[in-house]
């Protein structure tokens, strides 16, 4: 009898960026102490009292105080702690860059969840069309876009476009306002890095301001080391899409309230899926449609690795319900759900039982 | 209804070694083909021979030309193929050195099974003394030792020291020989490196050579790049086994015939599985015994990938038929089983179907 | 460690029909003997010369002789059989007459498959006519509409009705005759059965023949204890089909070439899918449709245990690759899946592993 | 894809047993429940007012009041509705004799779970004696017997006997008392009942009163409908045991404070086994052993529902933990546990999707 079973790793360590400063570090260590292992966290000096009062209330309910290690320490110092403390596993949440220098220096002893640039498909059948554009303003504004699985681009099959479905989003996105605490600042995108994406956008052949496009109206004291502009969506022909060099410029992340709109028709599906298969990072995707073939169809040919399909989709719905990583990647970190937890978490041991008994007539066979 | 599945990388790469010329790269080409990955295959040159027939049979059996591409070159060219063809995965079978250096360069996007020095445990109660000695000489001599699970260290309690296990082992290795085909040329350890090794062994005090210790007497015609040794093992006192200076001499991993014994008491155990966890490589390990606290408290207290549990328990039943990775590593590689071959070549990807309907008296909310 | 598992009967009987001599006793055999029970099989007389060959192909390829028992009597020697011989199960495929009557005198130590009134909806999205034309016309009456899961009661929405599906599946049937061999006798329904049919269906307000409901016009000879008349669709209005009264005749079981047709539209849904939850029998169904949101509504609203749902759907998809029992009767008994064997022919049984250890420091507790 | 689906019955009813007046209807409610069923509860009279104030609270958790239906009748009346009102599914927990009519009237739609005679084996291998005395003290006389996992017969090695497992046992038992309430009246075995059968035991050739087989000596107030004996328990040669005709006396179900203990050797253990499958009912065993081989070869030759094993194991370890059904009966119900709920809670649906695509180049078939 041959049983897998999932093992801890014993010592690991965390480390949470900035964006979430109680949910990414709380799951992934809850993750990790419930598969037994032992936790050094770091999380972003900026927001990290936050997890440790969320430590303190753990130690009030009971947590032994031995289990977690909270590090106040920046980024090099961590590092020189993760090269010689030897855990043996690390998990990484933030950018791409230092996710790959430390995948290196790790030997590849690590799980990592980094930057996405997430999309969205509207498919040719029209239902729900208020709900299907609230759906759409919130996947990509909400907390000024600064959430991992914000839409970046949206892809808009003609149909909709007929049915007043841009002008919806357009009126959606001109009512957020800081007042009402819709829009907020933006912490890792300056206004300069903003404006000169939109003027690189708008030297693709035909490409628009769809609306925003600019910094915030509202007076503000939002200091300028964060970004303040306005949520905006820069549409793009379908044509130039496709073609490498604008490709380039389209799929960079802005991680705030930005994205490409594109329109399509039935002929450029073929050509559409290919080029999104063309991205570094298969963080999350949406397919908005009641038509399953066409459900099917895109999930067939794409690989992000939490897409959401069905009219109600959105690229937004994680971590709260579900696994949340990159597909396609061996490093790929997974949070919240139970297949996450198992396989970011521990590591697989076989035990195979052979009781016997041994065959009564058994005897040492003879050299041959 | 969130869904997981598992989704092929696309493109991979195997590095294959030498011991098992057909069994390895089968077996690791058949579960990335059968989950959906297109394979570029390196064997170690000396055999892929082997591997060229066994896809020449493939594709008379119907496998697409186009599915696997065999390379024959040496490593540094691969590791150029390697770094320029960003394979999504890697699954690489072979020297630590090896393993170490490509998990490095290639950021951790690798899984890999290299050495592992695998130890037996016969527990407090004797049974079927018979079969276990004949299963312990097989697992250390067979083939020379040269599986990568062959037992290199055997833990005997002293209930079967008294039964005359010792002597039964030392009597089957003195059966071997080069005539019966029990015995054979070892490919990756000299008979320089074997002799040195012994000589080391038996600076640790009251270390005896149980049986073998020499070359082999055989008229034979092995070629001087192989080694010609007698099927060996040392005997180590418990108390200097434990110690961290000869606790690093012992598990030194000699790929041939040569296995470490040491005989332990109840009061042993303890320590005895304390060191055993300091190990680096977890590969197999095996706990030969009827009572089922007895194995539970080993498993309990040790990580081994493939574990062995039970009065029949051998350390070399993989790949067979199981799973057969090191635990304990986030790269760790398994084989042959269900659980293995989704693990190694594929990636988690999670599909939520939110299909809805929305609710019928649903409505924009106004702006807060 | 509370494990559950699936435990063998021991002594268990199959009573199986005349329809698939092979197809059913052979598969329900299968599963029993693959579960570790020992059968006493009964098959139809009047073809069991099929399963006796079978037995004997099996004896050839290496049964054990002593694995079953294969019987030749009629039905009232086999109930005092059962009633004597005490199996732990039965399974039995045929009418619900004798169903019933055996599940009182084992005191329901059985599982049964009986008759079905299978239905097939089209929803309002039309796709692929040509295709669910010829679906629809296979599930009716390929095999003369002698399977079990052959569809009785064809909705169809309007839209469908406008592009022409009713001349379609017309046109299909008037092709069938028994010289291209795709019209057969039909065993259990007598010519006189069927006209009688006919002529009350055709007392409903508005329903008429929507082709057939003649006998056989081709020369042939059927001898007269056999069924030999046409492929027949009655078309019913929906407002009638509602009506409790004709419901009582439509949801009649004709097991031979005869269906009822009945057009919907948006609105007559509800109403419909709580009449089909009136009938006795949940074998098969079907939902044609690629609107997933259409399915659900459907699927949700029914428990026919075998339901096939999307634009291929047809009714007749089992046993050859799946479960095919009624849902909603704690007697029901699949065939030919993994899950229908477990079920069918196994019984839970849990395993509670209380190994210990017993804590160091126990004391029988003192009486209070 | 072909999905397997549990799918709530719909109305269903529940009759439970007074011994348990919450823990029994109250699973089997929220089991029902849980799987989407409307119920229909009854109560044993004498004890419904828990289940009702059960009820009470349930409803002020926000249970809608319209998903269960409490009735107080007696046993004819609650025939009566059975019959007239047609449950998909009923659930009886109680006697042999009423489950087997309720079994034949409503034709087998109906989960059982009767009485129980259970045994207990302590194998050869001693370990813990003073915790397994009191397991076994435990598992036979807590609650007076009338747990329906109550230890019915104990089975002791010789090795246990020699250890003085004997004295131990019998010692514990004279320990209990009504003033300690660790005696208590015996609600369906009265005084009478109980003296015939110990004076039908003592004609075994050598059986012998081991404790206990007299009424309490104690001053009580038990009125004479209860029974008010002593914890008892009764020796039986096992050459004796083993024939028919006194394994008959001994196997009779004493549902309180009674208990047959045999003394066995290693020979005895196939003969004892083979006997031990001749019961009638199949609810819980318990194997006391550390040997996994001894464990095995038990578990290997009985089907008990819920067998423990291991040294801690008892009999009376469910339902708190886990299913308690009797195993080789296809009317079994368990109760408690995931599978238990869904076994005796809901039906399997099979929905198959078939969502297509059809091939682009599909056409109708000409008739052959």
């Amino acid at each position: 009898m041959s049983s897998g079973y999932r093992w801890p790793y014993g010592p690991v360590a965390i480390i949470a960026p900035f964006n979430f400063p109680l949910e990414i570090p709380l799951l992934q260590l809850m993750g990790a102490l419930f598969m037994g292992n032992k936790v050094l966290l770091k999380c972003c000096s900026r927001v990290s009292v936050v997890m440790e009062q969320a430590l303190r209330m753990l130690h009030a309910c009971g947590l032994p105080t031995g289990d977690v290690d909270l590090i106040n320490c920046d980024g090099p110092v961590m590092h020189q702690i993760l090269l010689k403390g030897h855990p043996r596993m690390t998990q990484f949440t933030g950018s791409s860059k230092i996710a790959e220098m430390l995948a290196r220096d790790l030997h590849g002893k690590i799980k990592i969840e980094d930057a996405g640039w997430d999309w969205k498909i509207l498919g040719p059948d029209v239902h729900d069309i208020d709900y299907v554009a609230y759906v759409a303003d919130q996947d990509a504004y909400a907390y000024s876009g600064q959430k991992c699985s914000a839409q970046s681009a949206l892809f808009v099959h003609k149909n909709w476009v007929k049915a007043g479905f841009l002008e919806k989003i357009s009126a959606l996105a001109r009512q957020r306002s800081l007042e009402k605490t819709t829009i907020s600042p933006v912490l890792t995108v300056t206004n300069a890095t903003f404006q000169k994406h939109v003027k690189e956008m708008l030297t693709i052949p035909g490409a628009k301001v769809l609306f925003g496009g600019g910094l915030l109206k509202e007076k503000h004291s939002i200091p300028a080391c964060y970004g303040s502009f306005e949520p905006t969506a820069i549409q793009v022909p379908m044509a130039e899409f496709l073609k490498p060099h604008y490709f380039e410029i389209c799929k960079k992340e802005i991680f705030g309230p930005f994205q490409v709109v594109v329109e399509y028709n039935d002929g450029d599906l073929d050509a559409m899926l290919a080029t999104l298969e063309k991205t570094d990072a298969y963080l999350t995707a949406a397919v908005v449609s009641r038509d399953i073939q066409f459900q099917n169809k895109v999930l067939a040919h794409t690989i992000n690795g939490t897409t959401y399909s069905g009219i109600r989709a959105r690229t937004t719905g994680a971590p709260q319900n579900h696994w949340f990583g990159p597909a396609g990647d061996p490093r790929g970190a997974g949070i919240g759900s139970p297949e996450a937890i198992k396989l970011v978490w521990s590591c697989h041991r076989e035990i195979i039982y052979d009781q016997g008994p041994v065959q009564s007539d058994w005897k040492t066979p003879e050299s041959s």
